[in-house]
């Protein structure tokens, strides 16, 4: 790659989030940056896209560095989707998401707004990283985490990066000298156990909150809870093809042939 | 199973659609039904759980047949999720989440709230299966297939589905003879080429809607693509691990070790 590479930034923390500041300021660095990401925040909005509805989008004005801003009132996959489609001049050499305020590891892939977007971008043929900080604070320290940002995303590009393996990254929340290095890992079999904690509105309708306990029993030292765990950043390679290949054989075996 | 199986069914489209409808009359001939599903419309919410929010669910009253049902606020995932932990007596012995009214095969998958139920129900360790018919109309005929879905759920149960792979099932819009049978197959690789159709409001503000086009350049005979185009019943066998153990030995050459 002759000139500098083409970044898109988003997240789903929405774009006034500090995570999504500190991935533009390293961004920055490495080449020119269009950031398109939500106007409000949408965690554990998956991997949902806006069809029955209309979609907003705004340049922003005073914006602080050198980069393109646009917020957009979709969700993370379709800030994606219009930045490509729509609003880039030219397809992006890579997509970046994140930082995410708290863990997408394990099973938190699946209800990841931060890592649908960047699975987006790999759908749309374009190598993508998520990355995320366990820590959900709005005041989460991003200092630390920031050279090894800058050290994955330039490994991205230098080793061509495939867009059909997009990477799930998260950091410890440690300083950047406890910070032991970089594990190549498989997610982990952990989930939540959900709990409802149930209520009345004032006027004595029940309703709902959603709370739960995250439960890892996988106890293997290549999985992404290990690494953390250890003071490791894990980065686990994820894909799209949800094809359970290994069941393929079996479920020839249930006679549904004619 | 001695008992009657114990059967929660849910779908994206909403509790009034005609297409879980459709799937509450077969599963009332298998086993005991119990219905969590969304209040409202929620097609293409991927992933999406509610924990910015707070939920709400009605039991319904004046239902016809015997099964119980619940119509509740939030997406597919949260309907699965509340169903099991809050609504019913004990886990059930299986979830079926659909009819879809439109496809969710190839990477449809990703977008699919009928899937993403399903898939919430196997991370919960209860074994599951989305059904989707060809047809986005609401008045598309579902008779031709009732027998199919009966004939795959009653495997799945006499068969004893593992909870891990779940089983994302698409019927072509045909007549019951013209269905030449079920496939098991892979996910085409697949993808959608989008177009933003921009607008003016009647106040003059910009804005979009997503429309695209589907492109399926995966020739291979066996994908849940080809099955479908000729006439058969697709079966994907579907996982939640997104791992992509093949990337793994690749990444590890990147040179992070310290």
């Amino acid at each position: 790659m002759s000139q500098r590479p083409l970044i898109l930034v988003t997240n789903d923390d929405g774009i006034t989030a500090p995570g999504i500041r500190a991935l533009i300021q390293v961004m920055n660095l490495i080449g020119d940056v269009v950031v398109v990401a939500p106007d409000s925040p949408q965690s554990a909005m998956g991997h949902a896209i806006t069809i029955n509805s209309t979609l907003h989008c705004n340049q922003m004005k005073n914006v602080v560095g050198p980069q393109k801003e646009y917020q957009c009132s979709g969700t993370p996959a379709d800030c994606v989707k219009l930045a490509i489609n729509e609003l880039m001049d030219r397809k992006p050499d890579i997509c970046v998401s994140g930082v995410n305020h708290g863990s997408n590891s394990s099973i938190n892939v699946v209800y990841s707004g931060t890592m649908s977007a960047a699975i987006e971008a790999g759908i749309q043929g374009i190598p993508a990283i998520g990355f995320s900080l366990l820590d959900y604070r709005w005041d989460a320290d991003f200092e630390p985490i920031k050279p090894f940002i800058e050290k994955i995303t330039r490994a991205a590009i230098k080793n061509e990066q495939r867009a059909d393996v997009v990477l799930n990254v998260n950091f410890p929340a440690l300083e950047e000298g406890e910070i032991k290095g970089i594990r190549i890992c498989r997610q982990a079999k952990a989930n939540w156990v959900e709990k409802f904690d149930k209520r009345q509105s004032p006027l004595g309708r029940d309703y709902y909150w959603l709370t739960g306990e995250f439960i890892n029993e996988d106890k293997c030292q290549d999985t992404d809870e290990w690494a953390l765990k250890e003071g490791y950043i894990s980065l686990v390679p994820t894909q799209f093809d949800l094809t359970a290949h290994h069941a393929i054989q079996e479920l020839n075996n249930w006679g549904f042939e004619k």
